[in-house]
């Protein structure tokens, strides 16, 4: 094959994100959780819809608990040999692969239009997932994120002043202006959820792998963890700004040798007291990875000449431009046919 | 045209369930809501992700409240000429419209492949669309559904023991196997969260409109209402088993005369005492439109031989004939190109 023929074949698979798609089926579905009977709390009488009449409400019975929402799209001639299952942070939802705040859409679009079946989930108690009574399931009260803990965390910029300024770092890549969009995907969320979330992700790779897991922040460790657990089901493992990861000392790093990892930093890390811890069990693990010889790769984005992206960088204005280096990186590991 | 040509025609309108379809863009966005700013809450320190550092939380400061959440699927080439809009029923999610409980893809595949872009939504509250804190925001409580109360208020069938005999209706179409599947995507409600469902509505009608909107149960009141509100956007109104109405005397019907509707009812309605009193409002509504010389249709399913369906008819076996009656409605129509 000459080289032109070669140049333009691997183009050609790294910059697909206007190309229309031939769909074979839209759906969804729900899997993992497990049956739960709760007693003695008194009844009550809904108006369920505006002119309706009231129904006695037993708030008794049998619920499902520690169920997980995923929607795939299969397309009719999928490009890449497995599917992408896209995994979101914390106090989000699959919707952060679906849309950028600036109205365009998200990864979703880029990997579908790029060949992937996808599979967007939302895990154990995030958006269609469904949650649980608390505390008589769950056993903690839901946080929620106030626009100004998502400016600053996500490291949109380094203050926000409720009704006020809204200081973004310079340079940023995100749109700013659209920030409230982004504010509108918040969900609620638990600290006390994270074994079951676990077991329904590690369903889902049973369920659908093998495949490619992208994972997102607090994402990171569940994908970290369910490559561990099904080290032949994931063919590579690309985590955005993992917020946490497992104890390297006690898991069996040596079964990863052959699920490459990649980790991408945005910009600013050190910039916010936060990222700085953050980031220190992410590393130690990474370090742990490479010294048993499992394939990873760290693109350190500002060290690459990338500045401005931030822990959201699915939706910053360059984003697509991440999006192909992680597409040239699953090329290089074989993962198109 | 001969006769041959305009039955095949006819015929490929109404017989898309399988057919692959080409997708020009897939994405979500939220619209509706508005801001609100928490003050006077005790801080927290929370462990987002298990090895992550202790990061303290303010539950107080802005917080979006009101959003609905939309998820669109843009045809390469539509047949419609208008997009269809999908909203669910109460203590439901869009994934209502994306699967059945026997996994088949739902109406929203049948309607993609049918010809029409669609736009499958979460009302204020609920998935995706995130909610908010209560009593400090919303007014009161979620309500939870135990497996039972959906087995027996979607006549499913006449009673459900727990941890026992799940009885179904004889004849039933739904797949009682799977029901489970369907408790999987119950989500929690509240009731006094209406006005901003409303609103949230509203402004999805204004932004992707004109359209066609189809609606089930508690999103019928909704869907009535969005075209009292915007008549010149609503092209048609198909509502599944709507479980409430406007008051007809507090309304102008008249503005209707261009928006035809068609009503559905499923099997066994006379069995369940709650739904011989839920129908009495749609069923006074609907007098009332057709009195005021709006075009309305009603397919009264067992009358019309269809038996057995229930009140989650878009999941039932022969859930794919309903929609194939919708679609032949809606050429009739004119909404087909």
């Amino acid at each position: 094959m000459n080289r032109l023929l070669v140049a333009v074949l691997f183009l050609s698979m790294l910059a697909p994100a206007r190309a229309d798609y031939l769909v074979r089926e839209i759906g969804s579905f729900h899997l993992g959780g497990h049956s739960l009977t709760l007693s003695g709390l008194p009844t009550r009488e809904i108006i369920f819809t505006p002119g309706a009449p009231p129904i006695k409400s037993d708030p008794n019975g049998e619920f499902v608990v520690g169920q997980m929402y995923v929607q795939y799209v299969k397309l009719s001639h999928p490009k890449a040999k497995v599917p992408m299952l896209l995994w979101h942070g914390g106090g989000l939802t699959g919707a952060s692969w679906e849309t950028k705040p600036d109205g365009h859409p998200g990864w979703q679009q880029f990997f579908l239009a790029a060949g992937y079946d996808t599979y967007v989930s939302d895990a154990v108690e995030r958006g269609r997932a469904s949650w649980a009574r608390y505390p008589e399931i769950y056993k903690s009260d839901p946080f929620f994120r106030a626009k100004k803990e998502g400016w600053e965390l996500f490291r949109i910029g380094p203050s926000y002043q409720e009704g006020g300024t809204r200081e973004p770092f310079s340079g940023t890549q995100f749109p700013v202006e659209s920030y409230d969009q982004l504010a509108n995907q918040f969900v609620p969320r638990w600290s006390t959820n994270d074994a079951m979330t676990q077991a329904a992700y590690d369903a889902l790779v049973q369920k659908v792998c093998p495949c490619v897991i992208v994972v997102h922040s607090q994402g990171g460790n569940f994908g970290f963890t369910a490559a561990l657990h099904a080290p032949n089901k994931v063919k590579a493992l690309v985590a955005i700004e993992p917020s946490g990861a497992p104890d390297p000392a006690q898991v069996n790093l040596s079964d990863l040798r052959k699920v490459p990892h990649l980790v991408i930093w945005g910009d600013n890390i050190d910039k916010v007291a936060a990222w700085s811890k953050i980031v220190q069990a992410p590393n130690r693990y990474l370090d742990a990875l490479k010294q048993d010889d499992v394939p990873v790769e760290v693109m350190d984005l500002p060290r690459m000449g990338i500045t401005g992206n931030t822990h959201m960088m699915m939706m910053d204005r360059n984003s697509d431009v991440i999006a192909a280096r992680i597409q040239a990186w699953l090329v290089r590991q074989g993962i198109m046919n």
